[in-house]
This record gives structure tokens, sequence and C-alpha cells, in this order.
């Protein structure tokens, strides 16, 4: 499939209320949502605690964040606390349609009344597909027939936030820029995508953005990339509205980004090609926290893992744990797979890919699908694509590699170079997303009701005056330890307490938080 | 040995000059420096770096730090830098004789005619002559015959701190208080010796704590519980000099605290016991960072490991990590070790000690004797209490215990409750403590120039006016990379580095530093 063209098949829709692989998908995805919810104590938890009192009531959220069976469970989950929800996919590939076909039809509806969410995703769309499902989850239609904005986004690596971003800047400088084209300098495909997206907003409405914007009380983020493009907007003045950093919450980033991947990117790998781990060389890109759980996983099946990074002191921290560390030059006629965890880009280029043994599996588990040269691949002369199966392709070269390497070889790549966990496989599981997502709802409330009803969590503040501003935020830790505290019953720990005279010894409540704000853990 | 007694056998002393076990030991105590410098690449990169330029000239150092050969290799760093030393341990079993008198005699003195550092410490000192030592550092021979005070302290847990606190207290109230007895509410022995000293001083000379304390431009301190201290002082405007938080450097906390006690853990329990630690059961008190190496140390051994925690979140890690976490009353009648590593008091309690297993084996790690409740375990019923080795004692409780445990059953105790690592082995390697003392070395200079010499490390400042107040401060993230940078090549780690493009991308310079303030590693 061309990378703009539209999907082929099939879809259920109902335009601008849904747009899904198949309603039909709604039971089997129901049952797998009825088991998740089990593996997900937080955000049960939560619909219990904030039930009663819909603090959400009111908030109108555009979710861009993988459509998965999890963020099914998230999703009811605001909804139970009073939200109105939109969503749409973060990923081409992440969708799994079971559970779009469930949120759309609901709990209390079926395919032929369906009565849940709006959601506007399947699995393989195409870029302009994908964009124009991120569009929609931005426009709402209002009581009175016309459109109206979201008040909320939560995001996941920042693309509905960009969208908002640009079509602000583009409503203020009255145009969309021209198009690139292939070979020029800032040439990106997906960009020109996103300008064809804004180009047709500014001739139905010069202001629609604009009116968004205005329309919304903050975003809360899920991800180190979408986090990192949300510090520099910050910086440069121009956050058009308060963002909550759920990412580094404690009980996301080390939970999620560490054990998550370590779960998650050899089920990707398994399901994708079959190969055993044991006893082969791994080498992983970055050594950061989705790094760590690769390190951890690859060597959990046996493998033999060579770790790069840029940052001394993870890489003094892989070498303390016992890893290589070394330069992909280096090594890259020794590993049988490369999998990149750095959120940056040009980490596996074409002089890589050509120099690799015959076979040898690549991936990325990333947020963004630069990080591997997919285009400098297609562009290696004689080389061929074949599709194993779907997010599973074959690249043969045909011709001798710069080394020597024997003409036809092959390598294997995985989802296209994009985040392999969700794209050949369904992402992490359950209970570390119930870890992320409780932050999300808590962000969510936070910067939705933001002391107006007296609930920020801190105590502070004048509950009439909105408190937060157009800057990034961190959850406080009292916060963060509440979610993990709403974990340890199903994993069976015993949490010991302090008696008074111990926390006075530490000079710390008995209930917590325990640790100074720098604290690493 | 009565606590308050003096250690028998012989010295070598010059009063006022040194005092240690044996100068015939500065040999032995040499040969091991050489070793260790070999494993310490980041001090020796520092002597190189700074020798030239002198930077710690005019500095009067007072150092209270476990007088190991590593230390060695830090204090003879900070004489190559142009400092003058006075050292003392601040632990009584943590000293090598052997390295304190190495350094006394010095790389150019013989043992007949002493050239190196004044040193006050030896293995095994009652409280009264720890406490001595610790005074003798922080009084200084002036030129005039009087004295004068240091005007920086390096310190490990805060005694030399807090004797000039508690002496400046007590001059200030005119008068030293009454100590306290056995049985009152805050009785402690220790805090007694530390009245006796304090008392004798303000005889001596009434002012003499506020003149040295008016001499001093900072402390930089190494570890979690004495960091702890100077966070409470500061909070409570009572601190009388600036402070620089070595401990949470990552390049100590992360690597000093875990991989450290990883390989010295282990270390300190084989030289004490003998005992095979595979297919046992393991009980850890806290999961910080210590806890993480004591854990990770008994899994690597085949143990099978029980950890504990207050704090949620670290609780959930352990989880993730694949420990059982329960409450140590729920286990103790389970576990063949027993360690506490959580910097709190009273972990282990009398009612825990009395219900443990047959030979079951105890010890501390934590920084501070308090973790165990030795005073209660002495006075339990009919308690026998019989030394196998120094340091290693065992307890028969002659009385059947409270669930019927058998009378006649006994534990072993490792150094008498005080942290084992250093009491029953050498402490840390070489190689991680040059991490943390690289750290210390660039704090020293950091707080000692401040500026003046136009050399603080974020460029900031008035070269003519000293920047740092009366906080506690970390080190900037550029030179806690920079730490971690002079370790790589030890262990044949390759760096990448970024492209400028890449760099750009991610919106850090090629150069570093590289992550976020909060990042979490
Ligand atoms: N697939 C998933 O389910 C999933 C889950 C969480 C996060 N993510 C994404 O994974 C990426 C990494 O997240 P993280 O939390 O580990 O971030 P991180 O910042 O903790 O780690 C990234 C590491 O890569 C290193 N690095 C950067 N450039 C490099 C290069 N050229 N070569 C080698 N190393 C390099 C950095 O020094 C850093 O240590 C992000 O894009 C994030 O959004 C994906
Ligand atoms: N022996 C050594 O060589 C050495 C080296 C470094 C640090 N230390 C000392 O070790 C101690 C721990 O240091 P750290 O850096 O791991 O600190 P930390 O704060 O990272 O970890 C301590 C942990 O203990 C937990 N805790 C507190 N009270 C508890 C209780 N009653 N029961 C169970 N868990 C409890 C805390 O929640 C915390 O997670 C400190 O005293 C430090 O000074 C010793």
């Amino acid at each position: 499939m061309p990378e703009n063209a539209s999907s082929a098949g099939h879809f259920d829709e109902v335009p601008g209320r849904y747009k899904v692989r198949s309603l039909a998908l709604a039971e089997a995805g129901r049952h797998q949502i009825r088991l998740a919810e089990h593996e997900m104590p937080g955000l049960m938890a939560l619909r219990e605690e904030f039930g009663p009192t819909q603090p959400l009531a009111g908030a109108r959220i555009a979710g861009s964040l993988h459509m998965t069976v999890q963020t099914a469970v998230l999703i009811e989950t605001l909804t139970a606390l009073g939200a109105q929800v939109r969503w749409a996919s973060c990923n081409i590939f992440s969708t799994q349609d079971e559970a779009a076909a469930a949120i759309v039809v609901g709990p209390h509806g079926t395919p032929e009344d369906p009565q849940g969410v709006p959601v506007f995703a399947w699995k393989g769309e195409s870029l302009p597909e994908y964009w124009d499902c991120t569009e929609q989850i931005l426009v709402w239609p209002s009581e009175d027939g016309g459109v109206q904005g979201p008040n909320m986004i939560l995001d996941d690596g920042g693309d509905a936030t960009l969208l908002v971003h640009e079509g602000v800047a583009y409503e203020r400088a009255g145009a969309v820029p021209a198009d690139t084209r292939p070979g020029e300098p800032d040439h990106s495909e997906e960009a020109n995508v996103v300008r064809a997206v804004l180009r047709r907003a500014l001739e139905a409405d010069p202001l629609r953005w604009t009116t968004i914007a205005e329309s919304l009380l903050g975003v809360t983020e899920e991800t180190t990339t979408g986090v990192h493009r949300l510090y520099q907007l910050a910086e440069q003045g121009q956050l058009l509205f308060p963002a909550i950093n759920v990412n580094d919450s404690v009980t996301k980033s080390k939970f999620d980004n560490r054990y998550g991947i370590r779960h998650s990117l050899p089920d990707g790998i398994n399901r994708a090609t079959d190969i055993l781990i044991g006893g082969k060389v791994a080498f992983v890109a970055g050594y950061g926290d989705v790094g760590k759980g690769a390190a951890e996983a690859f060597r959990g099946q046996g493998a033999r893992v060579i770790v790069s990074e840029i940052d001394p002191i993870c890489a003094l921290q892989a070498a303390m744990d016992g890893y290589q560390v070394a330069r992909l030059e280096d090594v890259v006629g020794e590993a049988d797979f490369f999998i990149t965890t750095t959120g940056n880009k040009d980490v596996i280029r074409t002089e890589h890919l050509v120099a690799m043994k015959d076979k040898a599996v690549v991936g990325n588990i990333g947020h963004f699908d630069n990080e591997i040269d997919m285009a400098g691949l297609a562009q290696v002369p004689g080389v061929v694509r074949t599709e194993i199966k779907p997010q599973v392709h074959e690249w043969t070269f045909t011709e001798a590699g710069p080394d020597g390497q024997a003409a036809g070889r092959s390598i294997i790549v995985l989802s296209e170079g994009r985040l392999l966990n969700l794209g050949n496989a369904t992402g992490h599981p359950s209970f570390v997303m119930s870890n992320s997502f409780s932050n999300q709802v808590i962000g969510q409330i936070e910067l939705f009701t933001d002391g107006t009803d007296g609930s920020r969590a801190d105590g502070s503040g004048d509950p009439t005056v909105r408190q937060y501003e157009r800057q990034v935020y961190r959850l406080p830790k009292i916060l963060d330890e509440k979610v993990a505290r709403l974990h340890l019953d199903a994993l069976g720990v015993r949490l010991s307490e302090l008696s008074k005279d111990q926390a006075d010894y530490l000079g710390i409540p008995v209930e917590g938080p325990y640790k100074a704000d720098h604290y690493r853990y």
C-alpha cells in the first residue's frame, strides 16, 4: 500500500460520529475489555472513588492515544467520571479494531444501535487517514449544529497538540506554507499531509484552530517524545495552554517505559518472527527507561546484549549492569536483533542496514518512525521488499554490500520502523498501563478542575481562579504514590507502615510523600 | 570491650598530629593504595586535570569518612590539588589500619619520619575515642602555636558537621546540657559522649566552635543520611555554612549506593560467616538505592529475596523486579538473612530478633547503628553473647521464644549492627568509590573556589563575590556527566556521539548536559 493511499476494505462509519473497521468486532472487544479491567486496578479504583462526584462532568476530551483494549478501559473510566470523549489512535498501526468497535458500541449499545464514544481509528491507516482522524477528535459537533472545540486533550506523542499549534500559527500567518518536495532539505511526507489538512481547514473556517485553542484548558501528555515537544514549546513561549507531563510520574516512566517494554518488546518480536532470541546477540540503541527494559528482556531470554548510548551516565549504567557498550558501526555485523529506543532520529542509517548480517531483525520501539532510515533503505540500489505478513517485511539486497556482504542477503524490518510492540503485538499489558493511565485520569481531573472546585492536589490556590499557566507541570509526588498504592493489592504486596517516631526521625509524614522531589527511584 | 572504654593495644601517636594503630603497616597500605589508584580512574584524571592549577591551595579540609584504602586515594588527590587535610573515620569499625598508616607516612616519608597527612583513626574505636578523633580533625594547629578551624568539611553521615553545629549551639546557650540516663525517653549513650567532648571544649575556649564555624566555607556530604540532616538544618534555618549534596549526584547514589552495595554486601557476609547464600531466603528492609543493590546481590547468589518497604512506589518497583514484598513480622520465621538498608531507626526490633530461625544472620548496611535494636537484644532475659571473631557475634537465647522457639537457638549479628560492608569487609571497591569521590573532589573545588576564581561550574556569578548561601546544593548535571565520562575508558565503553542535527532535534547540546534536571536514570 503506498503511504498516501487510503486503506482498502470495509469500514463501519457515520461521518463525524465514528469510523472503525467493523462494529461486528464489538463483542470480542468487550470480552477483552472485561478481562483487562481485572488487570487495571488503578483505573477501577478511580471509577469507584470519583464516580459519585463526577469531576469530569463538562469535560470534552480529545484523546489521541493507541486505540487498544487498555485504552478502552481508560476511555470508559473518563466517561464514568462524567467526561465526553472523542478518540483517535496516535499511530497508524496500533489500533486493535475490536477495542475500537467495542468503544463505539459502548457497554449498553449494540452494533445496530451504537451508544458509546466516537472513535476514528483502525489498524493500518494511511498517513492522510491518520491525520483526518486526528482532526476528527478536535472538531466537535456543537448543540446548534455547528462545530466547537474540545476543552481538554489527552495526548500521546503530541500529534493532537501539534495540529492545534500549527493550525493556530497558519491562521495567524493567513496561509499554509507550500509543500516540500523529495530531495529538499526539510522534506517530510507527513508534514505535507498535515499541511493539506490545515489548508482545507483554513478554507472552511479561518479561525477554526484559534477558537479551538481558546477553548482548551489543557493537555495531559503520555510519552517522553511528546513531553520533549511540550517543553520546547513552553521554552519558546509558544505553548497555548497548560500541560501536565504524565510521562515523568515515577509510576509512568519507571514502570510503563521500562517494565512495559520488557514485556511487550519480546512479545512483538515473537509474534512477528517466531525466531529464538536465546543465544543470539541483541543490539539496543539507547539505555534510558525504554532501553533498560529492552536490554533486560533480551537478557532474560538468554541473548547477549550490546547497548549504545550518547549520555555517559546511561552508558556507565549499562556497563555496570553488565552490558557491552559500543557504537553501532563497530558491531553492526555482529548482532541478530537491532532495536532503537532513543526517541532520536537517524539512529540506524542506510550504511548500517546494508552492513547487517543476513536475516538480521530490525525494529524500533521509540515513539516516532524516524529512528530507522526507512526512506534510505527503500533507495538502496536493487533492494526488494517482500511482505512476509502485515507489519513484517523482508528487504533483500540484490547487490553485494560495501564490505563484500553477499548479494541476496536480507534483513527483516518490523512495523515499517514504527513502534513494533504496538505494530506487531498489542502494546503494553494492562497492568502496567493501569499505572500510566491512572496518572492520565488524575492529570485530567487536576487540569480540568484546576482548583476551581477546591480539589487541587496540593490543597493550594484560590478556588475561583485558574492556577495552571501555559507551562508544563508534573503531578505532585503524593498522587504518584497514590497511583502505586492502587496497584499493590493485586500483586499481593504487603506494605510496611512507618511509626510516628520513625516518620519524625526521617522528617516525613506517616502517609507520605516519602521522598524529596529530586529522588530518582 | 565495654562501649565507653578505650581500645586496648599499641598505638602510634603524636598528639595533635596523628593517632593510628601502627605506622609499620604503611608499606602494606601503600601497595594497596597503588593498586587502588589503578581502579580509580576518575580521581587520577582529576589529579592530572587540576594538579597544575592547584585549585585547593589554601583549603584546610577536615575529612570524616571511612579511613579505607579508597579514601586514601581521595586524600592524596585533595593534597595533590593543593589542600591541607586532617582525617578521621566516620565509623568505629571502618578504618583499614594499613591505609591510615600509609596516609600518615605519606608517599615520600618513612614510618620513622612520617611526612603525610594527620589521621586519627583505627579499626575498633570506642565511642569516646571516635568523637575525640572527630574533634581532632576540626582543631588545627595554627602558625602562632594556637588553634584554628578548617575552612572546609568533607563529611560522610554528618558527624563532623554535627559537632560544629552542636558546639555552636551550646556556646550560644553558655552551657552543655546534662547527660541523659538509661531509661529516660531520649537517652543515647553516644549523645552523652558528644556532650562530654563539647563540655571539655567549652571549658577550654567558650568560642571555639563559633570561631570554627565562621571560618568554614562549606561542607560536601557523602551519604543519604548525612544529606537528610543537612536538609533538616537548612529548613530550620540553622545551617551554618553552604553544603553540597554529593550523595544525589547520579554517579554517586545510583552507583555507590546500588552497585557498590551489590558488591560489598555479599563480601561482608562471606568474610564474616562463610555461609552459602544460594537457596536461602534473604530479607531486605528498604528498596531504595542500597536496597536495590542488596536484593540484586542476593538474587545473583541464588537466594530468594523478600523485601519490605513503606513507600508504595518503591514497593511496586520491588514487586515488578520479581521480589516478594512483605512486612517483617509476617516473614520473620522464614528468612536466613536479614539486612537493613533503610536509613531509618528501629527497623528490626527485639520482638523480631527473638522470633528468627536458629542461626539466622542479621546485619545492617544503612549508615547508623539504630536500624537494629542492639540495646533491646542485650536485654532479652537469658541472652548470651559469644564473640565468634571480631565483628561477628552469636547471640544465644537460653529461654524459649514467644512462639515456642526452642531455647538454645541463636542468631549471628554482624558488626554489632553497624554497617557490615565496612565492619566485616573493606567497604565498597575502588572503582565505584572513584565515582563517588570524584564528585567529592569536584564539590570541594566548587565550594572552596565558589566563583571567586571565575571557575564556577555553570560559568555564572561575579568572580569577586561568594555565591553559595547557607543552603544545600547539588552539583550541576554537566559535572555529573563528567564524572561518568572519566570512568568509561577503563570499562572499555565506547560512547556514541550525537550529530549536530540529532542534538538539535532533541534540543540539547552535543556535549551535554543530555537530560532535563528531573530525569531519573
Ligand atoms: N513503544 C512504547 O510502548 C513506548 C513506551 C514508552 C516510551 N516510548 C518512547 O520510547 C522513546 C524512549 O523513551 P525513554 O523514556 O526511554 O526516553 P529516555 O530519554 O529515558 O531514553 C532515551 C535514551 O536514548 C539515548 N540516546 C539519544 N540519542 C541516541 C543515539 N543517537 N544513540 C544512542 N543513544 C541515544 C539518550 O541518551 C537516552 O538515554 C521515546 O520516543 C518514548 O516516547 C515508547
Ligand atoms: N554501607 C554503605 O556502604 C552505604 C552506602 C551508601 C548509603 N548507605 C546508607 O544506606 C542507607 C540507605 O541509603 P539509600 O540511598 O538506599 O536511601 P533511600 O532513601 O534510597 O532508601 C531507603 C529506603 O528505605 C525505605 N524505608 C524507610 N523506612 C523503612 C522501614 N521502616 N521499613 C522498610 N523500608 C523503609 C524508604 O522508603 C526508602 O525507599 C542510608 O543510611 C545511607 O546513608 C550506606
